[in-house]
């Protein structure tokens, strides 16, 4: 895979409409500044939509990787693998929080299997890559060539979804284990220890965390010689979802389509498509903060605020749909509110 | 006005529906705190409503009170109170900030104007104090029987909405030189000095910034001889659409009906409200966070945490519709996700 004839095709956002925004922020009958981030916010989806006003998002679309991680057996999580396809039931039942959310805000979900460890529904296994990803602490996540393929196959659901009229990305991600491979991967790009990016997980006790550091320390060794190498990396220490993820996120930028991020498993995914991709993260929002302490230095290195902090650490997209209201707010008012002109009111 | 017998209408949340919905989400298809504070805010909903699941918000209502405030020519404004009436015809032709972001967040909103300093439209004068509350700096912004009666219309008006079918409230304000009004009287009920409490306002130069500092200084030496008794507090230096929004605050907590706070100017008079009715509070949620320092000084005391902080300090309840979307993720998530028994999951 020629991942620089990937990254060639990423454009910029385009700067006029953001300065036409910011002039039409500044005609709106409020105070200039007074409504704090969603100011910039409208200014920023004006540049990626390339019009002043933008228009609310019609076609806001998750997309969920789900996945198993064989680490997930060795590490710290307080929960069996065969979570996974219980969940992806419940994804395709709609009672999960990612369907109740996406409703709420105006989303709709798809769902794809791509490593999941049991048999799943066709609909859902199109795309699957293998069954698990390997167990990161003692062999690698995926050959170079399912590594390939799982970063096609975000590619493809990108194409498939910007075709489908998606105007809103949101990837995002379900599998036991999968913030361990996050962790590893902001690490090994940010050069830190396991203990500067790890958590205490969900209901999990002391041995547990003892078992987690281990096998991140184990699996941060295995990256780190190949720390340089996007792909690589992902192959060593990623996973079938990660992947998939990263190639969703440079495809989106090269189709222009905005993408708010949801938790730690986005950004350690958004962390590698820079890696492929610099100009990608123009296109990038993030939508939450996790507790995850790799989330943190992940966004920092990608230079992105989140928009809300909850404490969520769900995943499954939905803290990015908690804060999807917000980046409608700021569209709506600066398409909508009215100008000075308009109220017949002296300029500020 | 007999205000211990108003504080003593103030009922409490339903704890039981507390304790239900917090088994509810132990039992909600994700791991235990994994959506952070959405947790514990549908337990607070499932409390304020007495029941479990909580329903969604179905009538959440802004209720605008506008006003004019003579500090604002005293201090250091950067703009000239006729704003106020003009903020009013566009608040009425559904052009301003909060008109869209009501409609986005699913509410509804009622303009009251209690102390514009200019003739308004018969619809919105009907409860109408005063033309302007008095330069506090200086003068009394009302008489005692004007605060009296600032503070019946708070009452009359939850209750009409409460009638009327709100099940949530969100106080909302308008008029320039507000800010100043609600830092003193935070810092007079939190015995702090002027700059403690004091932000840079919006557009304001130096010199402004100098002579809100001393029109702030002048009030709060005004206020402090009656820091202890809320109605000479809100008569000697707060305003009319201060003391109906006091009212409001307490007569939705006697209604049993819960509140978004917005603002530094809904937190100075929850400051207040609480000290009426200590137990009133426990009805309130805080929106957003506002930069102006006396907003936080007055949600730490007050104990309560913002759901979003966004730099916004437009006022209008535009904060608290941004984060009324938050409060509806919370119920929705409780009462529609479904439970391991229904998934057929192993509970967690």
């Amino acid at each position: 895979m020629d991942l620089e004839a990937l990254a060639a095709g990423v454009g910029l956002p385009d700067e006029e409409a953001r300065q036409a925004a910011r002039e039409r922020q500044a005609r709106l009958v409020k105070p200039a500044g007074s409504l704090g981030r969603l100011e910039e916010l409208s200014a920023w989806v004006a540049a990626a939509q390339g019009r002043c006003p933008p228009h609310d998002f019609a076609r806001a679309r998750v997309v969920l990787f789900a996945g198993d991680h064989g680490v997930a057996r060795a590490g710290g999580s307080a929960y069996p693998p065969e979570v996974t396809a219980q969940m992806l039931a419940t994804f395709l039942a709609g009672g999960a929080a990612v369907n109740v959310l996406a409703d709420l805000a105006g989303a709709t979900v798809r769902v794809l299997d791509v490593a999941v460890d049991a048999e799943t529904p066709p609909e859902v296994a199109r795309y699957k890559v293998r069954r698990g990803s390997g167990s990161i602490d003692r062999e690698d996540a995926l050959s170079m060539a399912e590594a390939e393929r799982a970063l096609a196959v975000g590619i493809t659901v990108a194409d498939e979804e910007v075709d489908g009229g998606a105007d809103l990305l949101i990837p995002a991600d379900m599998g036991v284990g999968n913030t361990t491979a996050a962790a590893v991967l902001v690490a090994a790009l940010a050069d830190l220890e396991p203990v500067q990016v790890i958590g205490r997980g969900l209901g999990v006790d002391d041995a547990g965390w003892v078992r987690e550091v281990v096998a991140l320390r184990d699996a941060l060794r295995r990256a780190r010689p190949v720390a340089h190498d996007p792909l690589a990396l992902l192959a060593a220490v990623g996973s079938a979802d990660i992947a998939a993820t990263v190639g969703l996120l440079v495809q989106a930028a090269v189709r222009r389509t905005p993408v708010l991020l949801d938790g730690v498993v986005a950004g350690a995914a958004a962390s590698v498509a820079r890696e492929i991709a610099p100009q990608a993260a123009r296109w990038w929002l993030a939508g939450h903060l996790s507790p995850e302490p790799a989330h943190r230095v992940a966004l920092d290195r990608l230079g992105l605020e989140p928009l809300v902090d909850l404490g969520m650490r769900l995943g499954e997209g939905t803290g990015a749909l908690v804060a999807l209201p917000v980046l409608r707010a700021a569209v709506r008012v600066l398409s909508e509110m009215s100008t000075f002109e308009d109220a017949g009111s002296p300029t500020a």
